[in-house]
């Protein structure tokens, strides 16, 4: 099982975890600076979040500081990446091999945060049977036998959204737990299925939106 | 400008822009599907948001439905695709051209969400003078001779962590109003500067953490 059980994560809030990668990425450029200690101050300072909000989410995490001195900063790097599920990796399948579903089989930086796409499924046969950044791309009717031998428990949904919840009951159905959606669609799935939605053309509809404000001002 | 102005957008809350992309999905396949007319009653039952919500964030679109008809399915479509921008080019630099820069040069799909990325920026000598998808690879040097020309105001930053603040403020000189900033650190701009965050690897580990609560039960 590609899974690792973290210590003392039932509970933690989305909001707290989405924000331990910003301290992850600051402890980071400060180990690169070779800085040996990091306080939640000073990276209250530098991200502009409330010290006080940083020690509580770094609450969450199995590590202690020492007053006035912070944290060890490549201890605090190792101990994030690990709670975070980036240095064990989590096998992916990727479903719809279009524009940004190639586009993510070409980005190797994946797997730098521990998920390794082992696998893509398309219908399209200029593609099936080719690799891309060495990832085989299979036709989709071959998934259900495929899944059965790899150790694969989430897909990354990137298809047409047309059939984006046909493709959904499908990975379901063969035994995926974990859904990364890129489409614009919201999936619908049982309970206990968790959906991570990412839409980029979400996100660029308020950017747009918030950009033509501030040029209005 | 290659900014339009919006009628009555100027309060549109976040959660409300984040849904509208669901609503013109749905209102897109339904068109696919012949539709001729759709309700909020019919776009609830299919991704499980309240009908009151869904007629709520509507009432923000210049848009109006018959009663127990609904809207016609096609003006919905342009409405919202207009509404959220998608309509319209925006043109964009990116900076960074390394795996996931790389990737979102390679990935078309953006143009049709209004972003058009007109050239990117990098050090790599490998990489300057090429082009990727069509899309010129300048060196930063450059940028600032460039952005001059160029009607561009969008900046899409992927460059590695330890340079994101020093090329975010390199951006704003030159003139960029909106940053989608797809590195994990959080950039720090002056108050007229959107920035909009999208971390694919924030989002990767709210799966992984997800994923191994939903295992562990």
């Amino acid at each position: 099982m590609a899974i690792r059980n973290h210590k003392n994560v039932d509970k933690i809030p989305e909001p707290t975890l989405r924000r331990l990668p910003w301290y992850l990425s600051n402890a980071k450029l400060m180990k690169e600076k070779g800085e040996k200690y990091i306080s939640s101050t000073q990276i209250s300072r530098q991200i502009n979040i409330d010290a006080s909000q940083i020690a509580k989410d770094l609450s969450f995490v199995n590590i202690s500081g020492r007053t006035r001195v912070g944290y060890e900063t490549e201890h605090l790097v190792q101990v994030l990446e690990d709670f975070l599920g980036f240095t064990n990796m989590h096998r992916a399948y990727l479903f719809g091999v279009g524009s940004l579903g190639g586009a993510l089989l070409s980005d190797s930086g994946l797997s730098h945060f521990g998920l390794e796409i082992v696998g893509a499924f398309d219908v399209n046969p200029d593609l099936v049977g080719k690799t891309i950044n060495g990832i085989p791309v299979y036709h989709s009717d071959e998934f259900e036998e495929r899944i059965k031998q790899d150790q694969v428990n989430i897909g990354v949904l990137t298809v047409p959204i047309s059939i984006a919840q046909m493709i959904t009951e499908k990975m379901v159905d063969g035994g995926i737990k974990a859904i990364w959606n890129f489409t614009p669609f919201r999936i619908r799935v049982p309970e206990n299925i968790v959906v991570q939605n990412t839409s980029l053309y979400a996100h660029l509809a308020v950017m747009f939106n918030r950009l033509n404000e501030a040029i209005k001002k």
